[in-house]
């Protein structure tokens, strides 16, 4: 496929400036991308690499030098440019319309309008999926159970009865939605008895959930994912917990139980929470930190166990200063024996 | 559903005080019940709650003082009112009694009575699942697998050929019991052999295993989860490791090959441990724990590598005298310059 | 089964020292072999069992002193000691050749020589499996997805479209292979917006993937896995990352966005990588270390954040030598106190 640069510039409603002829046949990242190809620049730090570009086009900011080149200029590169990937490179298959002949569906569950549902998926009694959604081969979803309108689910999901999924939710292949919760109480004899869960998990709408999750059901009441945020992959959320709207979560991070994740957090990636306690609205956490309690909004923490950026820089340099204030007592050491000497020959002197 | 208080105390075999007429339609957390429902206190971390609690009763321990509220009073407050969780909430649905059509079952499977064997389930050769056994759609089992009397297996697991599953074992969601061992001899070339895992998995009676666990089986003879263990999710058991009976493990601890778990134990969530060690009976290990080496019965591990809490504690502490120590120090070398200024003063006085 | 030892000797081409009718039952480790059985001596940290062994068979190098046993004598005693564990103990069974009729697999799908498809496996449009291959039950595979020669995949695993994988690769349960990149555009209302993840993943010949492991498809281009190269469970790739060949990565290991791993890397279980850096070839990570820039060849890496061996022990060295310097601070302080006050007593005197 082959598309005109000034006819990509209006289907982006940005300002064209350049070779009005250019023609693209692809897209590539800055660092990469050929004759023929389109680019963007969104970050400041990859403006390093426009000198040798070669792309034939190139989405700038409105104020960005670019001499030379022809750029397409828009408010957000790189949003633009994520507009135009699904333009040229061909997207995944979603189901066909309809249900496979393979699936097993209960007699009652009710089928929004255009559902597409794949090969050998199962959906329990008194459930319903939206308008739209696509069910991907293999996913089993328990009995009443709500799949919102426009959701997906990949391959091999499984969605425990009376989860509720919201609408335009994205679920990656084989995460588990409604697992039992991890409670037992200790018994006198050493052993435990299992503490029913009888709660949910209720994900509102525009989350994504990435591949290998698991996200507990609560014991009383639910497990809640709020609206727009964003899970990455193989990350643990335990019964009680809540995730606040417009949060990101990156990989194998986990959370324990009743912990409450603000609003609008962007957390890294192995990072463990500990139970019970509260992370504040507009926080971040670095990768690998544990946070061991509450934290106040727009908190910004390192380390295990976590700290306020600032505190935790200072505990490494002081770490890194060590072998300087080994150095400097020995030699205060042999100063302060110097004068002793001294003295004692002052005062036998 | 209504109960009266009195005859759930009955049925908790518990002394009821109070109002004989009150009646409870739901169950509660203390710090969120509401009239009409019943909420208990077990932790005493949780009594401050009580002043405030607008729960119509309360399940509290034998001496627990609590003027003005109907209470049942029973030896284990949480145990009780795990009980009711079930009485008030209704079950999941297991799959009905009987082989699902679109299951494929090997011809020589033996099935135990009242089997419940749900959609798109396959069963290998020489395989037995046991009376009452719960096997939920999607599950693979191989050949020669043994599944207990009561045992319930949950969407999507994967239980590799010869692995023996005891009774009332439950396996939650896409977990994996008896993938390979990761064990590979480097060859001359830079490049590895797989060694064969030609070992198995025994999970004894009553474990339980989260959703997203991956138990690998032995190079030879067993890798093995004993009586009564509770893994929560994401966890990583490696090949030929022993986990000692009614330990309980919090999600995403991984446990390198060979090592041994002791009974008793209670391990945080995101440790690890390495390969070839032994944790002693009785043992605690903090979250993100990073276990080096062998520990005896009843160690206390925190931090990475791990040590005994009091020793970690002191790191920590010295760690954060570091800043005054710097300045000790510093104030230390001011004073010797003083002092040598002055003594140099006094030898040429 | 029993066999002669000398004719195991034949087979592994060794060189046999001993009883000349010595035969063997069954295998076992140098600390756990029973007479009848057969062991190696390999790493020689496992010598002080040769003392006391059972073993009617010791297979060990060409030059390892073991008098009084009978030996096979081979280059590398672990090698040879693998090729004999699939000899003695029966292997899974794979599929049988040919489509189980549950499958559901498109019309225009390739199906090399004697593939071994199993029950509710499902293989979308324009893919292609190659000969000898084997797809245990529940495999899901999108369209145009390619799976080379004598590949394996285990139960419930999840290939989505235009995924790479080459020849004699083997990927264990549930692993999730193509999933979406975690890539998302903050929007000026503080919402997300999803960038389409439209490249793939490549995963070339000889490749082992654990179980529950998941790769994200890269935005554009490929996540690759090179030749050779062999991941634990339940470990995260994320998209746009290059694993170089012939490097070993244990269980629940994460791997940030558009880094580089180079080969003949050994890394540790729980190791973190942040994005877009890069390791160089040959280096070593130890468990739960988290690599936050690059590191050059053969670098050697401990801790979080990781640096070189040498000096992740002096930190720890000056941490562990802190109370012992608070002391000798101390002890300067009252030693210069002493000297001010007997300076004092000088002035005045």
């Amino acid at each position: 496929m082959k598309l005109k640069a000034s006819d990509i510039a209006l289907q982006l409603q940005g300002r064209y400036e350049g070779d009005p002829e250019a023609q693209i046949s692809g897209l590539a990242k800055i660092e990469e991308a050929k004759s023929g190809e389109l680019t963007f620049l969104g970050n400041l730090k990859y403006a390093k690499f426009l000198e040798a570009c070669q792309a034939s086009v190139i989405i700038v900011t409105e104020d960005q030098p670019a001499e030379g080149f022809n750029v397409i200029r828009v408010k957000d590169p790189y949003t633009a440019f994520a507009q135009l990937l699904t333009l040229f490179y061909p997207q995944e298959n979603t189901p066909d319309i309809g249900i496979h002949s393979s699936a097993v569906i209960a007699a009652d569950v009710k089928l929004g309008q255009d559902v597409r549902i794949g090969p050998n998926v199962v959906v329990g009694e008194g459930s319903e999926i939206g308008d739209n959604a696509a069910i991907y081969p293999g996913v089993v979803i328990g009995e009443r159970v709500r799949i919102g309108n426009e959701s997906t689910l990949h391959a091999g999901v499984s969605v425990r009865h009376t989860v509720q999924v919201g609408n335009r939710v994205t679920i990656q292949d084989n995460s588990v939605i409604g697992s039992d919760g991890f409670g037992f109480a200790p018994q006198q004899e050493g052993d435990y008895q299992k503490i029913p869960q009888v709660g949910t998990v209720i994900i509102e709408d525009d989350v994504e959930i990435g591949a290998g999750c698991t996200i507990d059901r609560s014991t009383l009441g639910a497990t809640r994912i709020e609206k727009g945020t964003k899970l990455d992959n193989l990350i643990q959320v335990a019964h009680n917990v809540t995730i606040g709207a417009h949060t990101v979560i990156a990989a194998q991070t986990g959370i324990s139980g009743s912990a409450t994740i603000g609003k609008n957090c962007m957390i890294g990636g192995q990072v463990g929470f500990a139970g019970h306690l509260h992370l504040g609205d507009g926080s971040g956490v670095g990768a690998q930190a544990g946070v061991s309690k509450s934290h106040p909004p727009k908190s910004k923490l390192f380390g295990s166990p976590a700290q306020e950026l600032k505190r935790e820089l200072r505990s490494h340099a002081y770490i890194r200063k060590l072998p300087e204030l080994v150095k400097q007592i020995n030699q205060l050491e042999r100063q302060l024996q110097e004068l002793q000497d001294r003295m004692s020959g002052n005062d036998h002197g």
